[in-house]
Parts: C-alpha cells; sequence; structure tokens
C-alpha cells in the first residue's frame, strides 16, 4: 500500500501540510556516491515557487530545503534521504472559514466524508505545496539518471489557446515565467491571464514534458508499464484530469498507417521514423524521447460565488478569497518534470536490477 | 515490484503467452464467503471473446474458463483464486515470419531490446489475449463490489466518429458488438468499419467506462488516489495511449466557473449538481458516478507494407497478414470495465482496513 | 499486502488447496535467457517427495510439475514463469471428520475463525502439499544464482537428539532419507524415528541450510537485511517455530570476546577467521558462508486423542489416523534449501538494480 | 520494495543516521481520529533511552520527540504522521578511528562492500540509536490497537542466566532498569553485569515480548503469517541473531502429545489449555497471548584488542573505547515490544480490509 510513497526501487514518501510546521519527503532506493548537496535541489524548488510572477500565487514561501540524512560528505550513501522544507508564511487568517464551508472542486468534502477529520488550513494535506517535495526528490532522480537523460516540460496549452509546435523553442521556455515555448502564444496567453486575474476567475492548461536521452529497454511488461507509471505519476498531481503519451487522445482518429512509426538501420543503428507512440511500445522505451502530456483543471479558487454546502449540512454559496493562482497548470510544468524523473530513475533502477543473466 | 501484478488487497497477477499452453491468472486477496463459480466468470469472457462479429478478429477461442483453487462448495475461501484458460486456436504457422521483422508499433522491438529473447508466436507475452484474465479477475471484482455497483463500457468514439452523448442509450450498448450507445452513429460506425476492413486497415477508438453506486470515500490521498490508479489500470491495457477522468482533458479549456460543480443539500444529503469531476475530487470518491475514458490506437497489423527493420538489422517492409481487428478499441470495452471493477475492488478493502477506528 | 506472494524482485505467488484439482506458482521477475525446462526443477520436487522412506508419509504424489509460461525455447523469456502440478492421489475419506473437529495444533480453528469457511479436505490450503511450490520454485532461483552459489540443508536434530558437527559429512546428507549429515546420528534416528512410529507419535526437529559463495554486499539496511528476509521465509514454512542466524540463541550465551569474528588479509584477499555471524552482518553480506536453521514442532497429527472442541462449539477428543510424518520436519529439509535460494535470488536482482553509478 | 519501511497498512519509514542533524520516521496508514500528541510518544522513548543506569550507555539523548504532520488538534487525521528527533549529543571524537579500521563484528566492513561509503560517525545509520523511531512508531500502533491489546517485554536470560519463570512478576520489570521479571535473578544479572562492564566486556541477552488481548483471527497465510511477520520485525533489531514463538526450539525435543494444545469449550467460549502455540497456528492468531522471543548478541564494542583490517587492506587490532553497553539486550526490550505493536497494528488493519462480505 503506497498512499504516500510512489516508486519501488526509487521510492519517494511524502508527508506534511500546507499549514504545519513543516513538509518533508524520504527519498528511498538512491544508489551510493552520486554528488549531493542542497544547491542540486535548491534551483529546482526556486523554479516552482510561487510569487514569481503575477500569473502565480503571490505567496512568499521561501522553500528552503534541508538535508537531513543520507548524504556524507557531499555525497549519497545509499541510506535513506530525508528532505525538510518549514512552512514560513503561514496566513491562517485567510482560510479560517474553509474549515465549516466546503469549496467547490475542492478536496475538502471527500477528506472529511473519508477521515470525519481535516487540516483545513490551506487546505492542509491536499494543498498542491506537497508538490514541492516532488520538485526535491526530481532533483535527486536527476542525479540518478545523470547527464545524458534530459528531461524539460513546457506549457502548450491555456484554455483553448494552444501553442504552435512549428514555433518551439526551448531556450524561450526557461526565459518566461509561463514556460511557454512559442513566442507568439506567450503574449497572447499573457493578455488572456491578466483578464482571467482581473476577473477573479481561473483557467485550465495541458503540460507537455519530454525526456530525451532514455535508453530503450526501460519499462516492463504488464503492469509495470513505463506508460502506466507515468500515467498514474502525472494522475497524481493535483488537479490533474487527464494524461496522453505519445499522440494520446489522437491516436484515435487515426489509421493504422498514420499511427505506424516506420523503422530503417542507419548506421547500424535503428531508427525510429517518427514518434507518434511517445517513445513506449508495449510499456517499454523504444530509446526514442518519452513525450507526455497532461491536463490540468481550472482551480476552484475563484471569485465567484457557488452554490455548495457546509460541514453540519446547511447550503451556502463559496467564494474564495485570497492569494490564488489563475493558472495553476503553469506551476505543474516543474512537477512533471519531476514525475518524470522520478518515474525513469526508478525504472532505471529495475532495469538494472532485472536485466541480464 | 509488480510486473505482472495489480492491485494492493485486491491482488491480481496474470501469466501466459499467446500461444503458449494456456494463460491464467491469481486473485489474492478476494473476501471469503463470496457466492462464485465458473459461471459467474464466463459470460464477462464470452462478451468480450473474438470472433463475435465482423469486426473482430474471426479467430475461435474457446476461452473456457477453470477454477483451480480458493473456491470449496461454490464460495470463496479467502485463498488465492488461480483460474486458467486453456490455450486452443493457435495457428503458429500464421505468425512465423515475426520472428524475424519487427511490426511498426508493435512491442517486437522493444521486447527483444530489453530481454534479448521473445516468444513471437502471436505477439507472445504482449498479446492481447492477456487480457481475458483481466476480465476473468474483474467478474471476481464485480463479486466483491456487490449489486450496489454497476460497472458499464461503451465506445464512444471511432477514428473521428463521435456519439452525440443526447442519444446515449445503455441498452442498446448491450445490444450491439460494437458497443455503441448511440442508434444513428451505431450505423455510421458499421459502414465505416466495413471499409476499414476492406482496405486492410485499421482505426483507433475511445472507451468510456462508468461506475455507478460507488460510495463517497473509496481512494486515498496523495499517491493512492483513486484516478491514479484507474489511470494506470487502463494505460497498462495493450494499445491505450491516454486516460481521462470525467471531463478530462476538456477542463483545460474551463474556467474554474465552468467547471465547478456545485453542490446543495437535498433531504439531508450532499448532492452534486453537476459532475465535471468525473465522480473524484482529491483522489477521493464523491458518490457520484465514476466517469472514464482511454483513448486507444490503431493496430499496426495492416496490410499495407510499412518500414521496418530485422532482428538481424537489416532493412525490411512489413506488413500483417492473418486474422486480426480493424478496431482493437471494440474489444477493449469489456476490458476496460474489468479494469474499473478490480481498481474498486482494491479500493474498497484498501478503505475497510483504514477507515474508522 | 503479500499473503500467498514472497519476494520482491523474484517474486514467487503460490496458490493451491491440497485436495483442489491442482496446486501452482507464479514466478515473476525471473532474468530473461536462463536455460530451464521442467527437468531443471523435477529433480528437486523428487527430493521433497512423500513416500519415499518409512518415516515420511506413505502418500504417492506424482508431482509432475509443468511449465506453463514464461519459457520458449528452452529458456526463460523474463515473462512470468507459471508452473502447476496436479493433484492426483487424493483419497477425500481420510479427511473427512475433520469438516466439524478442530485438530488440536492445526490452522484448522484459526482459518475457520478468520474466513467463516475452510477448505478442510487435507488441510486445504494449509496443508504442507504448498511448500512443493516453493521447491519448484527454488530451482528456478537456483539457475538465477548460478553455479557460484551452493545452498544445502541437512537435518541437524531429531527430537532432543543433535548431531556432532566434527562428524559433518555432506556426502552422507544426499545418501539417507533423513538428510543427516552425522552417521553415527544416523542410526540412532533410525531407531528412534522406527519407535516414534510406532507409538503412533511424532516428533520435531532442527534443520540448517547453508549457502556459500554468496557474494558480500547483498542485503540491505535497515528493514530489507538479508537475515530478516531469512527469517521470514523459514517462520513461513509450516510447523516452524524458531529461526536462527549463525551462533543463533547461543549467541545470548557469548561475551562480546567469545562472538567476535576476527578479520585478516590474506594475499589482499579479506578473511574472517571464524563465522559466529552466519555471514552476515548489519544485514548484509560478509562473504563467508551464510549459516541458517529453524525449529519445527511436531505434527499434531498424532494416534493419541486429544481434547478439543468441534465447529458447533461441542467438546471432543481428536485423534487423526491415516498417511502422516512422524517427523515433518525431515521433509522440511528440501523446503528450508528452496527458500534461502528463493531469497537470495530475490537479493541478488536487487543488488544488481540497487548498487552503483 | 522496502528497505527502509517495514508494514503495509500501517507503515513506517525511518531515516537517519546516529550523527547527523536529526532521526525520524513517517508512519503511513495510520486511521484518523485517534488521540496523539507527543506526550503520547515521549513516555515510550524515555523508556528506552540510554543513560538511566549504569548497565546502559552513558550517553545523554535528550531523544524529544517532535511530530511535524499528521496531526490536528490532538487528533490523527488519517495523513502520514512525520516524527522527528533532532540529535544532540554528537561527539563526533569518539568515533573517528572507526573511518579507517572495520570493527569486528559491525557493520562497517559490510557497508563498505556494499556501497563503498558510509557514514562511520558513531555507526551511521547502523547504530542502535534508529531503534528510537521504532519505539516512537511503536507508540501510535498502540493507539491503533486501543487499550484491549497489551504488549509487554521482559529480559529473559543474560549470558546463560535465564530467568526462573515461576518467579514471574510484570510490576517488578517496571521497577528495575534491566526489565528482569525475576527478584532472585535481578540481583544476580546486577552482580553480573557490574563485572562485565568492569572487564569492558559484553555479553548477549535474550528478550521476551507477550502480547494479551490480540483477537483471534489476525495473520494471514501462507506468506502474510503474523509469526512470520514478526520474525521480520524482530531479526531486523541490531544485534538480533534468532527469533522463537512459543516455545520455539524447545519444540524441536516435544512429541506431539507434549506439544498439543488442547482445547475446551468453557461457558460456550473456546479455550486453549495450554499456549505451546505462542497464540499463533498457521500464521493466524488463537486468541492466546502471543510469545514471541529474540536472542541479541553481545556488542562487539568491547575493550579487548581483536585482529580487524582496515580499510585500504591491512591488519590493524581493533578495541573500542568511549561509551557503550555492556549488554546491548537491556535496551532492545522496548524496541521488541514497539515491533511486536507495529506488526500487529499492521496486521489489525489488514483484518478490517480483508475479513467479511
Amino acid at each position: 500500500m503506497s498512499y504516500n510513497t510512489f516508486g519501488h526501487m526509487f521510492r519517494v514518501t511524502t508527508w506534511g501540510e500546507s499549514h504545519g510546521p513543516a513538509i518533508g519527503c524520504v527519498v528511498d532506493g538512491c544508489p551510493p556516491r552520486l554528488k549531493l548537496d542542497e544547491a542540486d535541489i535548491q534551483p529546482w524548488l526556486d523554479r516552482r515557487r510561487p510569487g514569481q510572477s503575477k500569473y502565480t500565487t503571490q505567496r512568499q514561501e521561501a522553500d528552503r530545503v534541508q538535508i537531513l540524512s543520507g548524504v556524507f560528505e557531499g555525497q549519497t550513501t545509499g541510506t535513506p534521504i530525508s528532505l525538510s522544507i518549514h512552512n514560513t508564511d503561514q496566513r491562517s487568517r485567510d482560510y479560517g472559514d474553509i474549515a465549516e464551508r466546503y469549496r467547490p472542486g475542492h478536496a475538502d468534502v471527500t477528506y472529511d466524508r473519508k477521515y470525519g477529520i481535516r487540516d483545513y488550513r490551506g487546505g492542509g494535506r491536499s494543498s498542491a505545496r506537497e508538490t514541492a517535495m516532488r520538485v526535491a526528490a526530481g532533483a535527486i532522480a536527476r542525479q540518478v539518471l545523470g547527464q545524458g537523460v534530459r528531461i524539460r516540460g513546457a506549457l502548450v496549452q491555456v484554455g483553448a489557446l494552444g501553442i504552435d509546435r512549428a514555433r518551439w523553442d526551448w531556450d524561450l521556455v526557461e526565459d518566461n515565467p509561463l514556460f511557454c515555448p512559442d513566442p507568439v502564444m506567450l503574449g497572447q496567453w499573457e493578455d488572456y491571464l491578466a483578464q482571467i486575474r482581473k476577473d477573479g476567475s481561473s483557467i485550465g492548461a495541458v503540460v507537455e514534458v519530454v525526456a530525451e536521452g532514455v535508453p530503450a529497454g526501460m519499462g516492463a511488461p504488464i503492469y509495470g508499464k513505463l506508460d502506466s507509471d507515468l500515467a498514474m505519476a502525472f494522475m497524481s498531481i493535483n488537479a490533474v484530469k487527464g494524461v496522453e503519451i505519445g499522440d494520446g487522445f489522437t491516436a484515435a482518429t487515426l489509421t493504422g498507417e498514420e499511427n505506424a512509426d516506420p523503422m530503417r538501420m542507419r548506421d547500424g543503428q535503428l531508427h525510429f521514423l517518427s514518434n507518434h507512440a511517445g517513445g513506449i511500445l508495449g510499456g517499454i522505451s523504444t530509446g526514442q524521447p518519452i513525450v507526455a502530456r497532461f491536463a490540468v483543471k481550472p482551480t476552484s479558487s475563484i471569485l465567484t460565488p457557488v452554490p455548495s454546502v457546509t460541514r453540519s449540512g446547511g447550503n451556502v454559496d463559496v467564494m474564495t478569497r485570497g492569494r490564488h493562482d489563475p493558472c495553476v497548470g503553469i506551476r505543474a510544468v516543474p512537477v512533471g518534470e519531476a514525475m518524470m524523473a522520478c518515474v525513469l530513475a526508478d525504472h532505471l533502477l529495475r532495469h538494472r536490477g532485472q536485466a541480464g543473466t
């Protein structure tokens, strides 16, 4: 059972509530003698951090990660790595009235139904704050994968506004707070999100994550498929409602001729002439880039009152004031990258154990 | 590690190759004293069985399931239930040349890269024949869930042809071999698939599965989310490239106002006024119907030659003769239902263990 | 949860009741391209088989193992290996009255209390017949470990009669049905067991299993210790009540000076000058032989009536007629070897995945 | 894979090195709405704490536990409970030379062989300091089990000096720092241990743990047996070399007549007339007290020089100065209790999920 753990050989267990004293995670299974200190993790956390632009929540979270175990003299030791971030900015007053009122679209109501109790402050355990620890674990996963594997994410759709792939520019992605790869669309999104923010509304988005340099043979049939594990990983991110690999739902509209990825030998190496499959066949990596996307719903924290109910069984209309993201999909980009890294690190270690005789 | 196992409390381990002596599964964790004999399983297998219409492969698989353990005097005993189906129709001659040639879009190449060996007959372990055991396990899962939970699937899109939800008729689904819920679309699909078959081509599809009567509180944060487990389960089905819950990718296009599911008390009970969430919030069931869809790519077994390579590193053009499905999405409908049933049974048992004091 | 599965990378799931149609297991995680056919497994089963001497039960079990999947052209493929043995000798009449009467010392009463139902024929799932599949899985584990690792077991104590280690002779072990390594004690045990049999009684025993050639570094702190896993594995064998590693309980009587295993370099290699530790320090193998013992209680199937109760709540005196082992510890020797082999194979695969960068 | 995790439904993951900034654990799966604050945990830690008598190490560890998540307003919420203890007394100078020298009987050499790196300060991860977190987790497990289950441990043997069970006095156990239940033996042990300490030597011991009030039906065949899990749990404690349930190794010397636990109905309830089985039959609890023992080897930290080797491959004689336990078995008593509590809590939650329909 792994309610708060994911991965098998590279295992991440997260803990912590939004407004508790700290959040943290334990990364178990990291191989020994990898270089690691806080400086290898902090930049990835900074990348995810809110307060970086007007498009994400204005909360200032210092998010200083601390390594508490598993590292000795700058190297991993093979023992569990404990990471922790102290919660410093906890304006509990913002969240007082959600103790009694269920925010539509939030997990308030289901947590209460399941557990009969919940830490309502800032969403408690259901807060996206938990994803900071995914990003931290992802930084360690990148160390496991090494320089040969490159994992990058981008926002490819905001509301109905999708990018033009012909204009894809990875350098641009790192250069704008929306992780937008399309210089033309960037401007449109900025305008659109400014309006969304002004309206006190929110909007959904689609994130794409690409992993290059993944060797062929990662993943395993039948229930250890690389795409199954990616689907689970992405779907576990807050607000995600859909996952696709390669052509994804578009593949449903294609014929076998259109969807086939032809192969040819070149210089003694197998080459695929296209990548509809997104780098995975039969649950196993082909050696091509792994391409995945996931859909993020709009946050339900909006200024428009929505019919809801109270904990004690009354009707109420709920609107959410306070500091919130107009498009939570933006901050999901580094989280998606981190989940990709963790899944790949896990499969790399599995593969080493399993393969060969 | 669960390469051939899925589930935690309700665990299914499948085994078997397409053209080996048999396929089977072991269902571990089924509660005791549930009524069970072969007659509870066989009808679900018959529903999936190929050879039922001209739209699915013409192979005749008897698929007679046998219970080898775990049942005593017509009741489950709490010990593992072993199920087996003998492989009877194994025309190996159809598959001889795929020993050397990698079929584009198949797992031939990745299995070989991973394992350095594969049982190429009929696709071996990567054959969709494995899904028969999922359906069998799903029949046991239905016994665990009981009469109160109703799980039904339908085909909602073939190629670009999607149904009109206003015409949805569950009775029709059971009455046509395409599991089509839309009487108008049914005819169009029949014509379209006849053409696809005539062309020796294939086409993708989208399957929808709905579970009604699921109590609130199933599932668990953060990595035991009901939707995460469904995503993993569906993505593990052969040829599936995308999964969505509730509004899925459409949610990316919505504002918070559009996507919110308002709540109201009625007769002392909480009611949701819409179900964009697909019955799951924060990874936990709301009590509304669970709604999920998955995209099935077109099979790469087509008559058009596609550039490929041989095992020994040469170039070759591959076309696939023999008995194949023009739309493998059709047969994925009962498989999708079964996976939904297994995931829900697993979460039901987890929930019993976890909840309350 | 692994009620009927053990191991992580090398996973064995067993199923089947004593008097059902068959018993079997699924071995998942076996690396590809290992030589394997039934002839690699059958000799180990024959070694465990009852009916070989007057000291074990006279039931004739053919125990012909069949490989149903995971092997292609004499080699493993990396997919799950399904093994099955048909139950042929099922004299149900011998066991009829245990439906109602709980045999003292058997699991009859606890199965009924837990499940409210049990397959009472021949002990059902609690029968030692299940251990045949452990032996079969152990044969595959030996293929994983390769020729370099040698696993042998012996009986070292029957009742109060312990062997003299100065007379230990491994060749003798393979040459007598009691797996006795001491030529002097062999005669004494034969006489003693003849008397036990004549009295319709039974007696306990101690089994020792030794693994040579295990490389240093297998196992892992803190809850993946090699000795922890061995303890679990041995304790899961029917009738086992105690497990020890190296000096075991004797270590409790030693001083630090007596218990220390001194080390010295010889020819550039580390050598231990003694092996009180049984080849494991901190849960990790040292490179010395792994030495483990387990205590097997006497079977409660005896001719002397013992006070008991009935299923419906009455008092009754129970004696067990029929074919039974005077010393079930004898047959536990090959089972102990098999469990050692499975645990080591599992740790070998884990180690490959975990180690190095 | 669970190198640093144990349990399935009630899962404990520990982290931390002896001389790192902190040690801690994450308890996942604890049911909601149980009363819990630091005051429920601290007394159990104090009971284990070194420095309480001259028979245990004189290090002063404050061992103040802090709850970082999973508890809200004094109640568990069903989310993971993170516990942490800061390491305050870290006299690194005591341990400097073990960086290069392998202490015989310690895990120094195996950690180095496995990982190629180790945090040698105070034993790093292999230090018994890790057991503090087991005790903390055990305190939470006791909350899960409730008042009806009583778990107590005692020291029953020091070296060759075993207690007389006829004099067993549980009140005495709580009243002396050796956890001795026998008033006569207490004096002998005090004298003996004073001598051991004076000699700079160490001695082994045997710990017994008893759980009363455990309902029948806990545990599960075949590889989820209660005794298997206890064996794994106890064997995972530092320095433990043997585990037994009920009569344990003595059962090997008994006949079936001697070992049988007769049953009788009394007032409509099943009663066992003896408890050779230690409360477990077929891996499932009988409702009688669960009785287990484990053997603890003498610590290898002694003043007598023992031949050893250095990291760089030279010969050296090693003696250990500093603050150490003459009998580490003493401090293992609360740890054994805690492991029993955790295993039972885990099985209680499993049982709730599994049982019934």
